[in-house]
């Protein structure tokens, strides 16, 4: 089977981005769960290392293979990615034998949104 | 004594914001484990609450006593805007009874920084 082959998108969990900059209005309840599960995702360095090589990566995309190198185990990278996947940080995409992440740009637009203008 | 007096700013433990965007390389251990530290912060619904009333408050400050109804008890209050504190993204200056919390610009400008343009 050819490795170029572009089997079928796995979708990551329904994460809709929102939500205005944080100086504009204070957070709902709803809303703080959602975005905070967004930057919990980020909160852990060996995660935010993964996302960073996958963000980086010529193209915006990155082969599992092309990043596992973090010093922690191949099951431990797996289960980092999948929690970035499920926050909708990462979208996945099986190609052959190896799956492919890419940033999702929609949501990290969301969460520097929130940010910026947070400090006046 | 005159509640306007103001007392000497209690200064968040050392953090300097770093770090180029996500997309431009990839992070070192080090970075990542000091942003890692500020978006975990945020990773938390209650806590990113208090962030954001803090953020909206007429002029970028906000009494405890403007804040502390998130439903939670004013210990675990103190304990989250003092773990926000710990993390840089806010300061605290006492002024009298109270104690003021602030925004700090330019960790909150070191976190959009990093997340903006990640999305390609």
């Amino acid at each position: 089977m050819s490795n170029a082959k572009v089997l079928p998108v796995l979708q990551p969990e329904a994460v809709v981005p929102c939500c205005p900059p944080l100086t504009a209005a204070s957070l709902s309840e709803e809303d703080s769960v959602r975005m905070a599960a967004m930057f919990k995702a980020l909160g852990d360095p060996v995660r935010l290392r993964l996302f960073s090589r996958v963000a980086s990566h010529e193209g915006g995309e990155a082969c599992v293979c092309d990043i596992q190198d973090v010093g922690v185990s191949q099951p431990t990278v797996s289960h980092h990615l999948k929690k970035l996947r499920e926050a909708g940080l990462l979208t996945s995409e099986r190609r052959g034998t190896w799956v492919y992440y890419r940033v999702e740009p929609s949501v990290l637009a969301a969460m520097a949104g929130m940010l910026a203008g947070a400090g006046r």
